[in-house]
């Protein structure tokens, strides 16, 4: 990261609560983005600084969130299986990413206003 | 919160990254708007469930964060001091709330494909 007089382009942490039990938050996003890519659940999970377990966990937990699964998946077998984002894993993603940058364009002036406003770090000297 | 098939509305946990030690979310916007109505850092933490040393420690972050204080306050004295809203901590409120406000805005399309996606909780009966 650059230093510099203030930070360049504030990033934007967004999870959508739709009930008490279910959310969908930036975590979560990236690891379906990361089987996507690796077509591995415990791949995905390690590139993140992830237990197996919890990996697992939070896919089973998103397959269960929604009508139809977010991630197809072979469980063990010689090559130690290997998983896939669905048609509706697919849409998630998509949708979630689209939400996301169609925020920090409707908030532009909000965020360079806050960012305005902090105090200028760099210029401690 | 009512029964029914979906998620009325989907609300979002937004959470500002300007760098790596600063960062605005829903839970310090809450702290300042309870300030502004009790007239009181401890009222205000309290009402958030929030011990008095967590409460301050949040005000001491924000009023560090940017180049003016969001926070005047009266540290104890007989009344326990009082605290208010600067000017820049009632415009940053402002802010984050009018971006919260504009990103459910920009993406309700996104929001309502998301929840239709879900799994319809209260039809398995």
């Amino acid at each position: 990261m650059e230093s510099q007089d203030t930070p360049d382009q504030p990033s934007l942490h967004l999870r959508i609560i739709f009930d008490e039990a279910r959310f969908l938050g930036p975590g979560k996003i990236a690891l379906l983005e990361g089987i996507a890519a690796t077509g591995s659940i415990a791949a995905a999970g390690r590139e993140m600084g992830m237990s197996y377990k919890r990996a697992w966990d939070l896919v089973t937990a998103m397959n269960a969130m929604f009508a139809a699964p977010l991630v197809a998946s072979a469980r063990g077998g010689a090559g130690g299986g290997g998983a896939r984002l669905t048609d509706t894993g697919a849409q998630v993603v998509a949708l979630y990413r689209r939400f996301h940058a169609q925020s920090l364009l409707a908030g532009a002036g909000e965020l360079a206003q806050l960012t305005a406003l902090l105090r200028d770090i760099a210029g401690q000297k």
